[in-house]
């Protein structure tokens, strides 16, 4: 699966995922208010919206961009049908001919970590008949567990060709409180880097491996450490935008030529309607907004790798 | 809530938490049938299943033990309706008066851990409504991002009168592969224990935190120091039963008097109808098998705590 990622990336000439991580405060009044019409104030009306939001914003981009990434957490607040909403923005994404990271950061001892596996990126037999419940292409991986909380996915990595990244270096504030600690001589997050390099050995697609990495853009050195220590991992790189990273911290994330990484930006692409930047698109037209913003960070990211 | 969970042990003299992990081997065939018969081979067939399974299992033992907890990765791998009976689940537990510990190992950057913590213990606004999205008592957070992929969790434990038990030490085979590297002459799970105790300190509920940790019943001699490092966090203890520990191993985790843990069983109990020691009971007997199961863990623990 990774390899077609790469490839789309090169395509497009934009090593840039859309976090769908859709808030009420993001989505635009009419659809709001369309859906409150329709199922009052209920979790049914926050999925629904949702859903019309995400639509609107995969047909508005997804000719630039390679992938979408849904952030789950945005979906699980809104409970099950929330959940549901999730389940049919990766169906539609698919529908589209996109590519669906989903960024659920799941991670546990080994048979619940089989779970997961399965039920993000493989699939469960029931009965004679087997399903892929939730059917992402990659999804995130946290690895507090070790080995035997990772190997369940990459077990279903091989099997059914998909492909995940394993938190390694995360952009928040305090990624370092654990991450950045000493152990033998280099921080956590380098020995963790060392691992995803190791365990991503045996799951080869072409130039890179099913094993890729997060990393984030708001540490830049420590990205240019990890492009050496994981040579084959694709780096994903949250932090661009509205976490405080542009296109000049991205270089050290890439292999020359402009691979080995994709970046991630959410709600400076899915909220730009809201910005003073893009308001003259009117809520209206977000869909153009969220375009034009996909566009300047392509531009913002071509210029400043190479 | 956590005082609640505290009292409710001590009535019932029973430091157990029965974890509900239904996969369809663990099922008995009539429910199976019945659920296939209705729904065909389908997740929705699985998921109702499960939740007949789960409903049984809590009117066998409820009396004996203060709390389920349900892994949301053996629901997730029914996709939506899987999800959803996850959500029946908690709710039916609450209906029957007994507490519900979410075992589902969220963690990530601020904003998002603030969608989990509304997800899962806290409440989400919708125009003028209210809702507790999946609506636990308790739920499991990963610590990988540091104290602000924490705080959100924290805020909705204050706000909403709520509990976390943080992963400190897996009870996994490889759980040690970065826990256990020294970070300042320690291991990194002693240094996460004492951030736990540190996060806990202003989240007090009588005499334990609403912050608890998670820690293995593999791993004795650390639990032993993990209950000097946390004075005040109630210790969920996974391992016991099918993962090897047993009741003469629990005592370290334990403050004198029987204080300060609670012991996971899992398939050991929901799935004691399959075991030989229990196979008397027969597959349409399963909720007995699980309460001679259970009776049986408490007089093990009992035995070698006090």
């Amino acid at each position: 699966m990774i390899s077609r990622l790469v490839n789309a990336i090169e395509e497009k000439h934009s090593p840039i995922v859309v976090g769908l991580d859709p808030t009420l405060q993001l989505i635009p009044p009419q659809i709001l208010e369309s859906s409150f019409a329709q199922y009052g104030q209920t979790l049914e009306a926050a999925a629904d919206a949702i859903f019309v939001f995400n639509k609107e914003l995969v047909d508005a981009v997804r000719d630039l961009v390679p992938a979408f990434k849904p952030q789950i957490a945005m979906y699980e607040q809104f409970g099950v049908p929330g959940v549901a909403a999730f389940a049919k923005t990766v169906a539609y994404c698919h529908e589209k001919g996109t590519l669906v990271l989903g960024d659920v950061k799941r991670g546990d001892i080994g048979s619940t970590s089989e779970a997961y596996a399965k039920a993000h990126i493989g699939t469960i037999r029931i009965g004679e008949q087997e399903f892929a419940p939730f059917g992402e292409d990659f999804m995130t991986v946290n690895p507090y567990f070790g080995i035997d909380g990772i190997k369940p996915f990459t077990d279903v990595c091989k099997s059914h060709g998909k492909g995940i990244f394993v938190l390694v270096k995360t952009s928040n504030p305090s990624g370092g409180e654990f991450q950045d600690r000493l152990v033998d001589g280099r921080p956590l997050y380098e020995l963790v880097g060392e691992h995803v390099a190791d365990w991503g050995k045996d799951v080869m697609d072409g130039e890179y491996s099913e094993v890729g990495a997060v990393v984030g853009a708001t540490y830049p050195e420590e990205g240019a450490r990890m492009r050496e220590v994981m040579p084959h991992a694709l780096i994903l790189v949250p932090g661009y935008g509205a976490q405080g990273a542009s296109g000049k911290d991205l270089a050290p994330f890439f292999h020359p030529g402009g691979r080995g990484a994709i970046v991630n930006s959410s709600r400076g692409i899915i909220g730009a309607w809201k910005k003073e930047e893009y308001k003259a698109f009117g809520a209206e037209r977000f869909g153009e907004a969220a375009r034009a913003a996909v566009l300047s960070m392509r531009e913002d990211l071509n210029a400043n790798i190479s």
